[in-house]
């Protein structure tokens, strides 16, 4: 007797706590929400200062302002026009399944659930313009590169982003991308390639000699303890980009997206170092870290619909095919891509997003060829595939050929030699130390 | 009828799983409180690593491992005497609005309210701090600094603290301050600013020429990478700084204060770095640097009650005014303040207080000019700012006074002139390394 | 009467969204504190990065892509071994007190209570096998290192592991360890003293001079601000490492973790600051840095445990300690931890389980010599310690011997003087900068 009284006046109690705590309407759960998704978005804002980490470190001490002020800048201009244009864009009321149309500029004080949705998906714009950074490092204006960034956010990504996570047509043809291994990287990957190869190779990276041959040469980055922090800030980030991507603290799968991004960044290392190591006969540092990279990305589009097995195997494929790519671009299609950018994000995105319609399995419904599947899905994962790409491969193809008609593209060649840091910046990153004259 | 007895069924389960967790009377609202507020707690703690970043980064090579070793301490004496003295000044029992009078040394196993709150607490009290050490960089003698820090953690800022956070009375008084403009910033600020002056300048930084002028000498920081991750990790332990303040996670504005506070950093920034790029002629990095962290001190008072738009022009007005501090400090008053600390967080400090009484939008009541609240609010927070500006400024020039006079607060020429790392710390922080001999 | 009305209302509401929300039984109490081990787990993985740079600061920059390597290695191969083999032996069904022995390979789809708290525990893994790295520095080879990671996280770690987390003997025994200062701590220290006595020491580091005695040379660091960032990166991290060891956020004493996790690290930075200063006459970077660790290493058993009093005293003895304790190592036994390692793992590890026997305090139990609990606790404290200091001591002396023999674990001398990034990883970690050519 006295405890189902007790039990009763609980539940009254709590009932009235929560009413009480309910402004409005605004529930336990709601607050949970909240909660997780503000620290997915923290997570991919962290990431910002892994990419620039990365890129930093991956490149010549000559460029490291200019780096980390591109890195900086296209999340500042980027905020700004996402919050202008691009959300409108990607989240708007649809039209024809290709675009958004409202909610540009939204700002009244009342409006939790934009708020909370805006924190969390302007870090995803922020992630995607800034994969381009690296790719074209050490060569690039920067005047041209804050009006290329500005446009990716407000259009670029929005509008195949309305496709996918806006409502648009590809997510009901039933495209899968949990967390954006299309939507984020290999748009971005995209853009990386196809602005590298505009501007053109960074000088003396492909030298004709006297009989003909080309001579690829590396330049090697420049502080490997940063490249490793930033990879490890990254994949730090990874659990909010891809953990969050529930959307809401109320899925009891986030455990698993969170064992298999841990799985697949394991085993790309794993494989990018084998490889390295069977390959080039040593176990190379910077092909290691994109491995991990690769691993992360490989598992973005998948990680909620696999088990930790399928993710160990797409971790592993994903760092033999970055270590192969980073080769390819480098030596076969002879763009300068000097951080591996394209590879990592390109390459492992498509893989990644076809990954999906192989080993897909989410709860009753099979979506994987290996899981009964079948190629329906598959198919749709490569229309999703090709639809992207020939979006952001034109568009940046257009966006990248008006700024060098417009305003110019890359720097002078004097300048490029002397380094970014003096010519673009006028300071220099690591002022006192001694450098060789010729790096 | 089967719907609802299930729906019974699952409140009666509900209640009774509650009751069960609740150890007496510890709901799950009181649980994800905790999970918020320690989320915000460690955010703001890893400013800690952004402060030291920031501060090695944009001052000399010969001076890092004396910086490092500031920034590490004052959180570390700091904790210790918030813990002894500060906690109890600013949130003991209240005596005439002005000083907190009990809880020293608390420490009973049981009062969980107790210590989330001071957890929470602790890492502002460090931040209001370390602000100061950048502004006295590489000249202040160790032991002196380390008097210093034990100071305004036990007293200057708890006691300015109580009475705007712990009920005294400029709270009573309607002083709107969210997250800390003032109670952290400004009062910040003003210790930066007068241990600054009060030390007097870096040799060689004010030069008299032959005709009578002075020449004003830049020094260059050493390490901009690091200068620009201090910067990232500053912005995203903001998150923490301004979102948690809340101080529940039960609030559907967290979302609103995440939105302000991204889009007002990425305004200052932007603004900043046009206005270096305008005055200047390039856009200049640690202008654009200080500009992010102008944006943020100056949403800090409001980011709970304005509009996105509001935080955009909070946020550029923030920008422009930080670089013109930056010249006049540095040009005007001579005062050399090696990484802008005290134009960052004195002067957009201020500016972020008075903010609130000019686009202040609180739900039902309108506190800013612009939004009909007249200029009752401004008045207000401009007492605030005097009041805790006397209060701040006045014990500073007591406290580096007598820490002059009795046991010294500047390291001998000669000392300064090896860097402090050598003289100090019988260390260097980049052994191996060449560097040019007249850094 | 319409007050008790809406009660009801709100009751049923709430109820119905709760069994709405719930998919078979996930329930909000369930969410939140997947919530709060996902917070829990990346604060723990981070810590990777805070070790990694801990490492590199404190060694020579000619080794600095080695340690990295290291270090990311540890994680990616330790992640896939606990994953196949390690959780299974630490969490699988028990045999005999010693031994988990099912859950190998785990992955369906559907469990995720397992995919949470494997995510939580393998972070503590890597942790365990990354504190090794750091004492063989400068003079492993790297197969060798990867071999031995591989042994530590699949069965060294995971069986002790069992006997106090899993359900063994030594938790049955009622012994306690909250966070891991023997499960992770003294485990991983023990380790790192034995690789370190069977490596040797570094070439030049103890010469014997013409008249017998024994010079130790001492090699510094060549980057104290990444050894600084790292300690700030562990710190934070270690927030998770504790605070959510309570392995739900359903429980009030988080906050008080929190704090005396604080108060102990702040006041080992402390004592270890000054022991430093009387005894070596200079306050020493590396070893108020080390100071931070100890007093985070000595909190860990206890911390859920101990008054903020109690945690102030076992930090402060914390850090006396491991500054004696490197002096010890370095100069008595003479064996070579480059960063100190043994110092804070092994020695803190164990005085942080000590402590409990000591000042433990738990609700309605008394744990400690000074609450009233008598040498019981005390000695059951020493007998974990003793067996899982003889059980890593011994696994560990025949791996590194069976490693030794069969395919060698330490460099080629030449190796050694050129540096393993040329020599292993044919790079360098700072290509462009100029070193002194002896470092």
């Amino acid at each position: 007797m006295r405890k189902k009284s007790i039990l009763l006046a609980g539940l009254l109690l709590y009932g009235g706590i929560a009413l009480f705590a309910q402004e409005e309407g605004y529930t336990l759960a709601n607050a949970l929400d909240m909660v997780w998704l503000f620290c997915g978005a923290i997570l991919v804002f962290i990431m910002q200062a892994g990419f620039a980490l990365v890129e930093t470190g991956l490149t010549r001490a000559k460029n490291a302002t200019n780096i980390i002020m591109k890195n900086l800048m296209d999340f500042c201009f980027g905020a700004l026009v996402y919050w202008a244009l691009g959300w409108g864009l990607m989240y708007g009321a649809d039209a024809l399944g290709i675009i958004g149309t409202s909610e540009f500029f939204k700002g009244s004080m009342e409006d939790p659930s934009f708020y909370r949705d805006w924190f969390f998906q302007v870090v995803f714009a922020a992630t995607a313009s800034t994969i381009v950074s690296g790719a074209m490092a050490e060569r690039t204006r920067f005047k041209s590169y804050l009006v290329y960034t500005c446009f990716i956010s407000a259009f670029i990504y929005p509008i195949s982003g309305h496709w996918i996570w806006g409502g648009g047509w590809l997510s009901q043809l039933g495209f899968h991308d949990f967390a954006g291994s299309t939507v984020v990287h290999s748009l971005g990957g995209w853009a990386a390639l196809i602005g590298a190869a505009v501007l053109g190779p960074r000088q003396g990276k492909y030298v004709k000699g006297p009989d003909g041959t080309i001579a690829v040469k590396a330049f090697p980055g420049h502080n490997l303890p940063f490249a490793c922090l930033g990879v490890l800030l990254l994949w730090f980030g990874w659990y909010g980009f891809n953990g969050a991507s529930t959307l809401s603290a109320m899925d009891s799968s986030i455990a698993r997206v969170c064992v298999t991004t841990t799985l697949s960044a394991s085993a790309g290392t794993v494989s990018a170092l084998i490889t390295s190591w069977v390959w080039f006969k040593k176990p190379d540092a910077s092909m290691s870290m994109n491995g991990s990279l690769a691993g992360l990305v490989s598992i973005t589009a998948s990680c909620f619909v696999v088990t930790p097995g399928a993710s160990v195997v797409i971790g592993l494929i994903g760092g033999i095919l970055v270590v192969c790519a980073v080769e390819f671009i480098d030596k076969v299609l002879k763009v300068d891509d000097p951080v591996g950018a394209s590879s990592v994000h390109l390459v492992c995105g498509i893989w990644g997003t076809l990954a999906v319609g192989i080993w897909g399995n989410s709860e009753g419904t099979a979506l994987g060829l290996l899981h009964g599947g079948g190629f329906a899905q598959l198919g749709i994962q490569l229309v999703g595939i090709l639809s992207v790409g020939a979006w952001a491969a034109l568009t940046s193809l257009v966006l990248f050929l008006a700024i060098k008609a417009i305003i110019g593209l890359r720097v002078m060649p004097r300048e490029e030699l002397m380094g970014l840091d003096i010519t673009e910046h006028k300071t220099e990153a690591y002022t006192g130390f001694q450098f060789f004259s010729n790096m």
